[in-house]
């Protein structure tokens, strides 16, 4: 890489060197140098952090990036070289949501067309599923949410159907198991919560419906499925990042959305000045944006 | 069929009618007439016992096959037509544990030459995967199980590496992960207990690591995972009779197995008549014996 190089900041980084990043057979993109640990990164090559309050006290780097700044220090391994052309406004995007989303549904579950889906949360993490969904051809793309807003996006983006949970008299999984003849193909959990991983989990056809799951559980509770339920037939995998090599296989995905293969102009919702960057994060959290586009 | 045709009874039937055994997209073996309903089987077709007591009362087909007996009757579609020239002490092990553990390895994991294996149970399930894995070409078989006899066996099927978990100071998966350079590429529970299917989970390899669950565990208990495990890569499966479409696919193991392709002769432990029925039920129970050959 060279100065002036156009960049995407990943937090799931790939060395290219370990282990794990070599490993030929069985394809992993868990890196053993940078296994995510949100709150407490520092720098890979000497253990260190590259910022510090105006005391002198250490900061640790957020997620390996720390991209809530103007400027900042990542390890080559968490940067992605693209094409100085590709607009950057859509390029941020591909450092976390999307490419989560797009590659669980790419590389994870490997969706064929004509399969039928269900998406829970559709957050951006969601959303880049049904994209993902759609661009491989999805015969039915259901998306879940307890937000009501969330249909304007998600039919924006290719669900065929919407439920509000809040809204059913039964239990979700029955209701999406009678809307598909037993089931769906495929289930996304993208809302981080237990519950509707069971659900989700339950929404799938037996004998082969695929679970993958994403959303983050930070609870102490364990995975509420029976062992005797996965006889089934029914799977559950998770996926981090979209199992995509961040370094070596996003440059391919960022040129497949310049190209128009995937939209990400949905995506967008807001662009503000950095200096409104409390603002966007209220609009975050109270659902109302998925990823506000700062500049200075 | 015919009247005299050979033939192994199968639990897990295959109509080759219903919309699973008719699926050509996503193979499945659930055959959504014959799940199986170990306790209380009935005919298919009338919903009926062909048993009763001496004072006329209906017994259940056990595990659609009733085999506990001289006589018997079963659907055609629990019964597999084999050659007659099939040795038939071979073929009636073909009707559970050897079909499900090697298929478990064939079909389910469908593990590679010179893959890492970890087997937690040795019973005729557990040793049946380690021929799975032998006929594969695994590069190390460690078989697990807490009757140190279970190595006499198992070295004879396999087995590279013999762990009783009682002898150990450490828990089993950091021992496993200790053998293997970071844990085995995939694992087996073929012991049917909750402990060991966490200890098989963890025993495998981060990152690309699968466990397939064989053992019933009829136990209220949930998985004993956190949801955040499945992030580090390890995915698990369950696998019902090996994923082997009994109808349609078990008669080309059968010929697989007469072959000489896979060893079955270890198998069988005792030859015992009829009428010693609770003494070989007995064996079975002390784990002194496999499957004990029962003839008038
Ligand atoms: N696996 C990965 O690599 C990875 C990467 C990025 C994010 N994540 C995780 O994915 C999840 C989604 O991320 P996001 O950025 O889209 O979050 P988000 O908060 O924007 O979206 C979550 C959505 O779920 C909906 N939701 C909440 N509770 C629900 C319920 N009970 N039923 C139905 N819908 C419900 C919310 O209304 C929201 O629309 C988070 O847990 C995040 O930590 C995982
Ligand atoms: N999935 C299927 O389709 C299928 C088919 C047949 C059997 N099964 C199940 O597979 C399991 C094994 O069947 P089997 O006939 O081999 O049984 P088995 O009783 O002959 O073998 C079980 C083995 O596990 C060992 N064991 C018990 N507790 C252990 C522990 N804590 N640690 C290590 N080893 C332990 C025992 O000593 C024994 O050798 C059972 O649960 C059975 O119900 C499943
Ligand atoms: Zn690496
Ligand atoms: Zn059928």
């Amino acid at each position: 890489m060279e100065t002036g190089d156009h960049v995407v900041p990943i937090f799931n980084g790939e060395c290219q060197n370990c282990g794990y990043c070599k490993s030929e057979k069985r394809t992993t993109n868990l890196c053993e140098n940078f296994r995510v640990n949100p709150m407490k990164s520092t720098m890979y090559n000497d253990g260190k952090c590259r910022f510090r309050t105006k005391d002198g006290k250490p900061i640790y780097h957020f997620l390996n990036t720390s991209t809530f700044s103007e400027y900042t220090v990542v390890d080559s391994a968490c940067l992605v070289k693209i094409d100085r052309n590709a607009p950057l406004q859509q390029m941020t995007l591909l450092s976390c949501g999307v490419s989560t989303g797009l590659g669980a549904v790419w590389n994870t579950a490997d969706v064929e067309a004509g399969a039928t889906v269900a998406v829970f949360g559709l957050g951006a993490v969601g959303l880049a599923v049904v994209e993902g969904a759609r661009t491989r051809g999805a015969s039915r793309i259901i998306g879940v949410d307890i937000n009501p807003d969330k249909i304007i996006k998600g039919k924006a983006i290719g669900i065929t159907d919407f439920i509000n949970p809040k809204d059913l008299d039964k239990p979700l999984h029955e209701k999406i198991r009678e809307m598909t003849e037993g089931g769906v193909d495929y289930s996304f959990e993208c809302a981080g919560n237990l519950e509707v991983l069971r659900e989700s989990f339950l929404s799938t056809h037996d004998g082969w419906g695929l679970t993958v799951l994403l959303g983050v559980h930070p609870t102490p509770r364990m995975l509420p499925l029976h062992p005797m339920e996965l006889f089934d037939g029914r799977k559950i995998v998770a996926s981090v990042f979209g199992d995509f090599k961040g370094k070596s296989q996003l440059p391919l995905f960022a040129d497949q959305c310049v190209k128009g293969m995937v939209k990400l102009d949905e995506f967008i919702t807001h662009e503000m000045p950095f200096s409104k960057i409390n603002e966007a994060m209220q609009l975050l959290i109270d659902g109302k944006s998925l990823r506000c586009l700062l500049h200075l």
